[in-house]
């Protein structure tokens, strides 16, 4: 299968005016054909009047054709085959395993969206029928559903090149909930975009829907996300990558002539609160599972493990000596990009020449396009009086914070900022403490879990995956499970219609 | 009963150390006892502490302790009686009947939140159970509730008195949702807010929940209200009043280090469109109803119809002359403060100055206090090229626009900014050329209704008193209605939690 590395707009190849890249093996740091080219400001409002012009079509279709629709881009991306595999591996560093593993995530992802569409309860239908006779005025009749805010901006997330990129979490919510989408894609994975795009471009046109409801924009630099952003007829943002990028997007939407909502996924260190009397019946099996965690997809998840806090004792120490014992071994991997490598790089740096942090593992070193894994310590005095702590490294980098007492574990708890997920680790003599704590770590978090770790986030009702700021732009959405689409909607009530002017499902009497 | 112009902060009375100033009776200008005197900074910090302090007592009451206290509260505002309809009618220069079914909302409104709040499907508990035989990887156990935001600051309205100040919608779906609320009384009404304050506390102590779950604060500025969306304990903001204000307070709380989201219904001019064969058959029927709308409670409601689009003609003519011959009988009326009167007036004249408006209508003068009501003509064209007729002229002014077609009229459609309300005049012939503009409203307003106008908000399941901006500051939302309870809650996720650990409402296996 090949590509051109061209725009897909409006169904279309377009060949991008603006500056061109291509992507980079970050194994071996070679370019990959073909040579992608940018869009232009021109080309993106291309692409925005064509979703605006798509979108009362598209946001009108029956809860039949869209979920038909969606299933459909499914099919098509099982359909790329090997080649999306290995596109996305060359292009990611990532093994077969998780590739294959994120495009089963993606498909069901898509799937499960559909289902969620057929099923309809989130048009959230509401019926107060008139009455003619109340005193003292009568009750009108009044009708209400959620319909699409309108077409929305996706942005491909390096670390996630299915799952959250072209047709990923947020292009499948907004798509659900009847938004056109226009995707910038990530520049680190631009073949595996172009893929996935083509199939997603297919399925608009094998299911007759209007042309303008996809499209997939690369960009050298960051100057099509800002465009998009600002454009009049982009009315919300799908974001998942680092705080500078969504803070500079969600001043954008803050300043348009109509502000729109911003859903980034930024930064978060999730947090693994280790009581003592867990710590003292298995530490060290805790620390061995945390290391795996840890080092899993060389630490590139969102809910990556990146701070452990605890207090002092011999459970602790243990602890460490078979995390520490583990993360020795661990072989180094190759990250997303070399940018990325060259940052958790200078993450672990700045921790090791940190005078109140100490290294207590390194993971083994591999080529210069490797990293290896790294876990510190640090006292919970040091970690309250240096906020620079708390600043995520991207990659599997650990930082243990030893408190002295509960007291002090506490005051950590207090100094945090907002996270994806929050986990305990407790044992039966460990509940009466914990139950005190956990009102204050709903406040912190999106999701908490109990003896386990945050990475595999599964897609499902129950799912939140978000988080108060600056875990994320809005913690009072998630990115991930089906209550994703509410995102994209908004309520509108209908009063003493006629039938005739009614939209569809509102007709009933 | 007698009040002293004090905070009330943790339940006691405390007097204010910032600058003092009087309520003023509007329809005569005089300063009435007693001296209020605003919060400092210090005070209002006292405030949000102990809302702080409150809030994870309060979220999680049990639903009918919560629901238990709504209906205090409704019966405490009762048990004023005369005393609170005279100060009110004395501060806002509004009569009897409008300040006693005010009451009546805001107590029924309460009323209804205590039942959304027993009915619980608020709280959206979700179950996904585990399955450990789910291959490749295990299924944890996870559930999900909506909890709430956290202290809310609740800003009085000029024009609602009762109904959107002290314990109106936006506190009465904060503290439904498990918020305490800190209000920042409206100055143009302290008598008012401190008799209706009172009963609140006095429900708090009654209902034996924290002192911290309901503070009252005056100012004679800006201050306060700037100091409390800055303040970190605060994490919604719910708010009525001006654009001006509004997009203040939107930039204060998105530029605090944890940015909160603020549901401010600011302005609106609620078009109403006119379609020609229902003003051939019912023109000038339509014009004195219109007339009734516009000039109701001196036009002071944020859905006061103030512009009106209709297709030249026969039928339009008759409308205008109809709508005339009422305004012209129309009484002169004592607006809501010195200020707004003064505002309005300056709106009426510059339309009256504007070369391409032209004055069809004007009510009776009164007093120097009172305002008189008028209306306005222009084309199409005019209104096209000039964005400051779309401006809100806040009472009971109305601006008709004359199109020459159905193709300008959907150009003047087409250039509105966000609205609260739009409304559709039809007859049946009209259906049809109707049913093609809907798709275009639904994206302007946050209800649309057919024949009638846009004041008299139903409190109920399926209103939506909301719109996109600058209508409100986040058109996902509305203030009135069972739906606000949403606007202060955020879904948490607990994973694979052992059952002591669970929150009471999600025990269930």
């Amino acid at each position: 299968m090949t590509f051109s590395g061209d725009l897909l707009i409006g169904g279309a190849n377009v060949r991008g005016a603006a500056a061109t890249f291509s992507a980079i093996n970050p194994a071996n740091g070679s370019a990959m054909d073909p040579t992608f080219a940018g869009a232009t400001k021109e080309q993106v409002e291309m692409a925005t009047a064509l979703a605006w012009a798509a979108f009362p079509v598209y946001k009108e279709t029956t809860l039949e054709d869209r979920a038909h629709f969606l299933e459909a881009i499914a099919e098509g991306i099982i359909a790329l085959g090997d080649d999306l595999i290995l596109r996305a591996m060359d292009e990611t560093g990532l093994p077969r395993t998780r590739i294959e593993a994120e495009r089963a995530r993606t498909v069901g992802q898509l799937r499960l969206f559909a289902k969620e569409v057929r099923d309809g309860k989130f048009q959230k239908l509401r019926f107060d029928p008139a009455d003619a006779d109340r005193k003292p005025v009568a009750k009108p009749d009044l009708r209400l559903r959620n319909i699409a805010l309108g077409p929305v901006a996706v942005f491909g997330a390096s670390n996630f090149p299915l799952a959250f990129s072209v047709a990923g979490g947020d292009t499948a919510s907004a798509l659900a909930a009847g938004c056109p989408v226009v995707v910038k894609a990530h520049s680190a994975h631009p073949g595996t975009s172009a893929l996935v795009g083509k199939a997603v471009v297919d399925a608009v046109a094998a299911c007759g829907l209007p042309p303008g409801t996809f499209a997939l924009l690369f960009d050298a630099g960051f100057e099509v996300g800002q465009t998009l952003v600002a454009d009049p007829r982009i009315r919300a943002v799908g974001f998942t990558g680092s705080r500078r990028g969504g803070t500079a997007l969600m001043k954008i939407a803050s300043e348009r002539k109509q502000p729109i909502p911003v859903y980034a996924e930024m930064s978060s260190i999730n947090p693994v609160i280790l009581y003592p009397s867990a710590l003292r019946n298995r530490g060290s099996k805790i620390g061995t599972s945390f290391a795996t965690a840890l080092t899993l997809g060389a630490g590139q998840f969102c809910t990556n493990p990146g701070l452990i806090i605890a207090v002092d004792g011999p459970g602790l120490d243990a602890f460490i000596e078979s995390a520490s014992a583990a993360i020795s071994e661990a072989q180094a991997q190759t990250m997303l990009t070399g940018g990325i490598c060259e940052a958790y790089r200078k993450g672990v740096a700045r921790l090791s020449s940190s005078s109140s942090v100490s290294q207590v593992a390194a993971g083994k070193n591999g080529t210069s396009y490797q990293a290896a894994a790294a876990l510190f310590e640090t006292t919970a005095a040091a970690f309250l009086c240096d906020p620079a702590l708390q600043e995520e490294v991207f990659g599997a980098s650990g930082l243990i914070v030893r408190c002295k007492h509960e007291t002090e574990l506490r005051e950590v708890i207090e100094s945090l900022e907002g996270q994806l997920t929050i986990a305990l680790h407790v044992d039966a003599e460990d509940i009466a403490a914990a139950s005190t704590i956990i009102p204050q770590l709903e406040l912190l978090a999106g999701r908490l879990l109990v003896n386990g770790f945050g990475t595999g986030v599964e897609v499902s009702p129950a799912m939140v995956h978000g988080g108060p700021y600056p875990a994320t732009s809005d913690g009072r959405s998630t990115s991930v499970g089906t209550l994703a689409i509410y995102r994209f909607l908004r309520p509108v009530s209908y009063q003493d219609f006629p039938a005739e002017l009614l939209p569809e499902p509102l007709r009933r009497s």
